[in-house]
């Protein structure tokens, strides 16, 4: 069953994560994946102030980038950027797009630039096609949590390329993320600028170890996944010239299984 | 100047529109285009009724699609498809996204799918790449108007293949339509179902015919446009392996200049 494949690869990513090691990918030319995300932002799962109206609990569109080890596009502990910034607080894509772009075009450190549309709910799919490069095999986003004052969840850096090959398929849980330039506590807290501007911290069911923070759930050890990834190589028979598609998977959270 | 050469194909477009007739295509194989969405929704030229808050106004993610004449994603006067519905009213792509999907496999009339960010206030920029194939020269695609009942704005089947060749660049004004499924008058009405379904209509500033509507200026002849779309076919030499990226334009609403 494709469930111990993923389960594995899973372990191998999570126990050897090669962030940033980038250089000894000897992979064929270029790999195209199917990138599937899967909001797990229930009610049942987070029932702590879920968001019911204006907005109710969604996501904003998926944007991501692959890129070399000399591009970070976030990084936990470290400073959001200008980019980031805009798109954990308002879903507003623009600066982080020119960002990428420039360090597509000064540095070559970026191979190209992908998006999914929003989900309109806290469960629901989104899906898109993005291309690594053996040069090129790190891939990096960030979905906006909506409501929130500077909550996502995303992915910095994770390596496709396993030596002389791409991966087959990985998943990955998610957890949220706050950018540390907004300093709310609740999803739908007032805009209240943090000054001077703080890391980018992982939200634990602990941390910020405060009652009033929505995902403070005291009786937990960690916060259930809000969000799910699976990324899916597209074999070459499928690249063809009028059908550059590989099957949605049915709307479902058990992403795992619908993907075998 | 490079505007005259895109009044002179907006012109063009717009006197001979071959919706549909892209049987004559003997362009070279396939074509990229970088495309770039301009909302005009401004509280200046939109005073009535302009969102303010919660949401205020935006736009949703941009979801398109490159294919032939067997293929349509909406038409005025037609009825939308549940795709289509789902995301003139909620911005949820996920059946729309299947709809594109099947059209692809059954009947092959679908190249590809292209998305980008959603914006986070009436005025900016967004912007992604596609491709077209000379058996699948149509471009289509929706972009919610937020907050609406259902409204949005798009374009239907344009083709850019010029007989042997590609359209080296077009802009075009886009104005709202409703999807004929929420009979909501303005664009914080709660939601209510038109039930039988309506057809998609373009919504102008006497059309409906009723004060209560948001569009309704009966002072003035037209509406403005309240986006554009810009589409610039990428130079082979701009699509090295690192560098899959033209510049995108300073975020402006003088586009027309400022791809030049």
């Amino acid at each position: 069953k494709v469930i111990w494949t993923v389960l594995v690869t899973i372990l191998g990513y999570a126990s050897s994560l090669p962030v940033g090691d980038d250089s000894l990918c000897t992979a064929e030319e270029l790999a195209k994946y199917k990138i599937i995300f899967t909001g797990k932002w229930s009610q049942i799962a987070f029932p702590k102030q879920y968001p019911l109206y204006r907005p109710p609990a969604q996501w904003s569109s998926l944007l991501g980038v692959t890129h070399s080890s000399d591009y970070s596009m976030w990084k936990k502990n470290e400073y959001a950027s200008n980019g980031v910034r805009d798109f954990a607080e308002k879903g507003e894509a623009w600066v982080l797009m020119k960002e990428i772009e420039e360090a597509g075009e000064k540095i070559q450190s970026v191979h190209g630039i992908f998006s999914a549309p929003a989900i309109s709910s806290g469960t629901g799919q989104t899906s898109t096609e993005l291309e690594v490069h053996p040069r090129h095999p790190l891939v990096s986003f960030v979905v906006r949590i909506v409501p929130s004052p500077d909550w996502f969840v995303g992915i910095d850096s994770l390596n496709l390329c396993e030596g002389d090959h791409w991966t087959e398929e990985v998943s990955v849980d998610l957890f949220p993320y706050d950018a540390g330039t907004d300093s709310g506590f609740t999803f739908s807290s007032p805009n209240f600028a943090t000054i001077p501007q703080d890391t980018v911290t992982e939200i634990t069911c602990s941390s910020p170890n405060h009652p009033a923070n929505s995902f403070y759930y005291p009786k937990l050890k960690i916060l259930p996944p809000i969000a799910q990834v699976t990324m899916v190589k597209i074999k070459k028979s499928q690249l063809g010239l009028s059908a550059p598609f590989i099957n949605l998977p049915a709307k479902s959270n058990e992403i795992i299984d619908s993907v075998s």
